[in-house]
């Protein structure tokens, strides 16, 4: 290794992938994780593996790449961008495609016919404040579905919603509130659509975040979940209480290029290009994690990497660290936002030595 | 445009190189500008068309894309990486190749012969806490410079240091004290070896950082300036108070996909893989800037970024902004950290529509 390099346990992975898929199992509710996180038709194949035939995406493009890898049933879970609606519709011709609307403008496509042959779901805005329509604007909501209804050749396939707010809670507890709340809000912005429409066609809900999908008790109500992170986990997750150390997936393995005893510090080939900005609570970028023998092993939260630039990282080391470090040698560092650290990537390096591409 | 873009105005680009260009020929020291930043043999070439034969880049990699694109003189400004050895071997002999070197570990290619054909660099830490040797360590720096002279075919070219203090200074006054506190001691690291070393060859002075080069007000006893940001800056160079709104060169171009009266934001398609993370001290991740007749115009400071998730930015719109805002419209996101947004894009789109390659 020579250079800063995405590693991927994949037994971790596997076993992530196969809780989540018993949680959606109990709950009876359908499964359409979000690619966004690993952009990968390999890993993707390790869901193909156990019959999860529907996926999430958040681009076009990226709707695109796994529309080539064989996906057939893909929801964009972002607000219709405008402009890429030749995108849209070459998509929908090859796909049974998903779209968002949380607005009359975002809908005018679909309400003109320039986007036939779509299922669309309306983004209701559960609090949390990106996208959608505030959960209680039951006119708003009322009107959007009709035009939806009135408009050919689309479905009306129902409400869905981010709980991203969960994000930001440090316990179970905390989410498990927030999730609460969540699904009562958006079963709320159901009715006022049923209240007022036409069809009595069913209106499914779909909700999706990693914090919820690991930490819920019920999914009362619910028919999909889309959660995407999971998949691979990290610091921000384990800090929500959303996993357990051997539930991190991915490291970024880099060379030790300075040792720095007097201050206690190691520094790294691996900056903020290879791993990003995203940053715990306490300000830190990572920690390290040890190699075991067959994978990952233990994380080293008392290791953090507690500065970054473009290309350096500054990792604070106890003294075992310090001792055995060596200019030349090869650490691994625990993301704080998998999804974020992997997007600066084009593939992943298996603990086998396999090349997993990326789109 | 349908996605995120990186706009280049190449008009700012060249007036803010035509600057530092101007300031450090007045100084009388060697420009070697860090390409960093920009990554692009596109951009290069204007620096190429002024006279500029030099560079830093900071990876082995970068310095390869450039010698293929006709460089021949570049200095790899991070300590050596042992784990690179055959492509730095390979570079060296293509071009005259700077390496950096701050302990005996790093140094041991040197001493054993492993890396012939290179000008070496002494890494001294002036203040930063990065890399480099810290500058009141004589013995560290003599014995150092001790084993570069006694190896054969290399050249001991002299001290190198990077400012990096600087970055966290919030006006130019304060850049100014840091700066100089950084040439007196990277001085002292020079006579300290000078007093124990028996070639009496000269040993230049090499600094670099964007703040110190746009504000400082002497270069005495320097021999070689290496910024590399201040080719585009960026509103952490505007808030540290190196440049003006008129020298912000770059900008990422978005689809806005939600506008949201009520609580008066607008949502646009370009998150954290399309900006970075960097964020502001008031912790907004950029700002708009309005387009004008002949490229960027007005910085909108009022209209910050005040979340960003993977693939959203949230702006906060004062009522102009809001007014006249649609879905579907684009708007310019000035960043915080350029030189992290740009290494997020495979091009440049200029102004008038040429596509600029990167790296």
């Amino acid at each position: 290794m020579r250079v800063p390099t995405l590693i991927l346990d994949v037994e971790r992975a596997e076993a992530n992938l196969d809780r989540i898929l018993a949680r959606a199992r109990n709950w009876g509710v359908r499964f359409r994780p979000h690619f966004k996180t690993h952009q990968s038709a390999d890993v993707a194949a390790l869901f193909r593996e156990r019959g999860v035939a529907a996926c999430t995406v958040s681009s076009v493009r990226m709707a695109e790449y796994f529309a080539d890898h064989g996906w057939d049933d893909i929801t964009i879970a972002v607000p219709l961008n405008l402009r890429e609606l030749d995108g849209l519709r070459r998509l929908a011709t090859r796909v049974r495609l998903g779209v968002l609307v949380d607005s009359l403008a975002g809908a005018a496509p679909l309400m003109s016919g320039d986007l036939p042959d779509v299922a669309v779901w309306i983004k209701v805005d559960c609090g949390y404040g990106r996208t959608g329509v505030w959960w209680e604007s039951a006119d708003a909501l009322g009107e959007l579905a009709g035009v939806i209804d009135a408009a050919g050749g689309i479905e009306l396939a129902g409400v869905l919603t981010h709980a991203g707010l969960s994000y930001a809670e440090a316990s179970p507890d905390a989410v498990r509130m927030i999730h609460r709340q969540s699904l009562s809000r958006v079963r709320r912005a159901r009715e006022a659509i049923a209240a007022v429409r036409r069809s009595g066609a069913r209106l499914d809900v779909s909700v999706g975040d990693t914090p919820t999908a690991s930490l819920a008790e019920s999914m009362e109500g619910v028919d999909e979940i889309r959660p995407g992170n999971f998949i691979f986990y990290d610091l921000m997750q384990f800090d929500i209480g959303s996993c357990r150390d051997r539930n991190l997936a991915v490291a970024v393995a880099c060379p030790i290029i300075g040792v720095y005893s007097q201050r206690g510090e190691i520094v790294v080939y691996c900056g903020a290009v290879h791993l990003s900005m995203a940053a715990r609570a306490d300000g830190t970028f990572g920690c390290l994690v040890e190699p075991g023998e067959h994978g990952l092993d233990e994380l080293r939260p008392d290791a953090p990497v507690v500065r970054l630039s473009q290309e350096h990282g500054i990792i604070r080391g106890p003294a075992d660290i310090m001792e055995r470090s060596a200019v030349g040698d090869i650490v691994l560092i625990s993301p704080v936002h998998s999804c974020l650290t992997a997007a600066l990537y084009d593939h992943y390096l298996t603990l086998d030595g396999r090349r997993l591409g990326r789109m």
